[in-house]
C-alpha cells in the first residue's frame, strides 16, 4: 500500500469559508489533511507576515471529515510558516490554498493572500497550488470545480514542481469548463477610485475601490482563458529578478 | 530651464522614520517632492492593501523642506494608490520608497512593504526604486548613502525603466562602499522559530522569529554584493509567470 501524501490546506478567506471547506473535502479523498488557516478573513493581505504582534494557533473542529484543523490569528503566510516550522512533524508533500472566493488572475496574484500562502510553501520547498473561483459570493458553487481540482492536484503529486515554482489556478464562474489551459499572467492593473466620505464628527475618510483593467489581449494569458471558459493555470515564481534587464543596467553609469 | 521632476516618496517604517526623512532631503535637491507615507510602521506588510476598512489621508508638516506631505492610515501599497489616484494632479515622474531600516535583499523583497510600494508604482506605470539599509536601528547612519542614492536616482530619471521593472537597492552597513553592483535576487529563505509563551491567563501564544539562510553562493547575487561591501541593485519584475516551466506543463495530462 502506498503511503498517503500529507497535504497542508490553508486560505485567506478564513477557516470557516465555504471555499476552504470544499477544498478540505476534496483533499480528504487524496491524502492525510492538516488545515492551518486564518481565524478571520485576510483578503488583500499580499505576502504580509506578523512581526510586530503575537500569534495564536489553536486546534478546532469545524465540520466532519478526517482532517486535523488549527485556526491561526495570523496572515496566510504566517499560517504556512506556523504549519511547517511548528505544527507539522514532517514536511508536507503538498500545500493547497483556497478555494478563494474571487479572482486571483493577472496582477491580482500580487495582492492575494491565497497565493501568498502558496508562494510561502514554495519558498519552504513544498509543492503548492492556489485555487480561486471568479465568484466573490459566500455561496458560490464550488462543487463544479471538484474534477479539475483533483486532476491538477494528482498531477502535481505525480510530477512534482520545479524548485521555485508554484501554480496559480483560476476557475471561471461556470457550471462546465472547456478544459484546463496553461497560461502566462496577463498584464493588467486596477483603476482605483477613492470613495471620499465624511464621518459623523466631520472628518474625511476613504474607501479604496476600483475596477480591474486587462491591458493584454494575448490568447496565452489567464485573462483570455477565463473569458473563454477555460480553467487557467499559471506557473508562478518568486525569483522576481528581471533577468532581461540586467545587461542593459550594466551599461548605466553607476 | 528644464522642468523639475515630480517625485513621490513613501516607505513602510512610517512617515517620521529617519530613513524617509533622509530620502526626502535628498529628493528635495532633485525635484518637486510629495510624500504620502504610512502614519505608523508597516514592516512585513508585503503587498497588502486595505479593502475591508477605511483609510484616512491628511496633510502634515513633519520637518523643514520644500516637500508637501500627507500621512496615510494604510499600507505602503495603499499610499501609492492614494497618491496616484487621489492626491497628485499628475502622474509622478518617479516614486522612491525607503530608506528602509533593514535589508530587503534576496527573498525579503517578497515580505517587504518598502518594495511593495515601489512595485505598486511600477504597476501604475511610474518608474520606481526601493532603497534599504542593512541596519535595523532607528539611528542608523543614512548620511553615507547620499551620493549613491543621487547617482541611481539621476540614472533612472535620465534612462527610464522598462515597463514592468522597478529597482531594489540595498546598502551594506558601512561608511564607504566598493561600488554599485547590478545583481540577481539570491536564493534564500527564513528558518523560522516560533517562540511559544503563555499569557497571564494561561493561554498559549507565539512570537514569529527566525534567521535568514542564504542558499546561493553566486557572485552575481545581491547577497554576495552586500557581503563584499557593494551596493546591490536588483531589477525586479511583477510578471510572476515562470515562463521556463510553461512548455513542460503543457505536457502534463490535464
Amino acid at each position: 500500500m502506498t503511503k498517503k501524501p500529507l497535504i497542508l490546506v490553508t486560505n485567506d478567506d478564513g477557516i470557516t469559508a465555504p471555499g476552504i471547506r470544499k477544498l478540505i473535502a476534496i483533499m480528504n479523498t487524496i491524502g492525510d489533511v492538516v488545515v492551518i488557516a486564518p481565524d478571520s478573513p485576510q483578503s488583500g493581505m499580499g505576502h504580509a507576515i506578523t512581526i510586530d504582534s503575537t500569534l495564536t494557533c489553536n486546534k478546532i473542529k469545524v465540520d466532519d471529515g478526517n482532517q486535523i484543523e488549527y485556526k491561526c490569528s495570523g496572515t496566510p503566510a504566517d499560517c504556512v510558516k506556523m504549519a511547517i516550522s511548528e505544527i507539522l512533524d514532517r514536511k508536507p508533500d503538498l500545500c493547497v490554498s483556497g478555494i478563494n472566493h474571487g479572482s486571483n488572475s493577472s496582477i491580482n496574484v500580487i495582492y492575494s493572500g491565497t497565493m501568498s500562502a502558496a508562494v510561502e510553501a514554495g519558498i519552504e520547498g513544498v509543492p503548492a497550488i492556489g485555487f480561486s473561483l471568479l465568484d466573490y459570493s459566500w455561496n458560490a458553487n464550488f462543487d463544479v470545480l471538484e474534477d479539475e481540482i483533483k486532476i491538477i492536484t494528482q498531477n502535481v503529486l505525480k510530477n512534482g514542481l520545479p524548485e521555485g515554482v508554484v501554480l496559480n489556478v483560476n476557475f471561471p464562474k461556470l457550471e462546465k469548463f472547456k478544459g484546463i489551459k496553461i497560461c502566462r499572467q496577463a498584464k493588467g492593473n486596477w483603476k482605483e477610485t477613492f470613495d471620499k466620505r465624511v464621518n459623523p464628527i466631520g472628518k474625511e475618510y476613504y474607501w479604496l475601490s476600483g475596477e480591474f483593467v486587462n491591458l493584454d489581449k494575448g490568447e496565452d494569458t489567464d485573462e483570455w482563458a477565463l473569458a473563454n471558459d477555460y480553467v487557467s493555470v499559471v506557473p508562478i515564481q518568486f525569483d522576481l529578478t528581471a533577468h532581461h534587464f540586467i545587461q542593459k543596467l550594466n551599461n548605466w553609469e553607476l
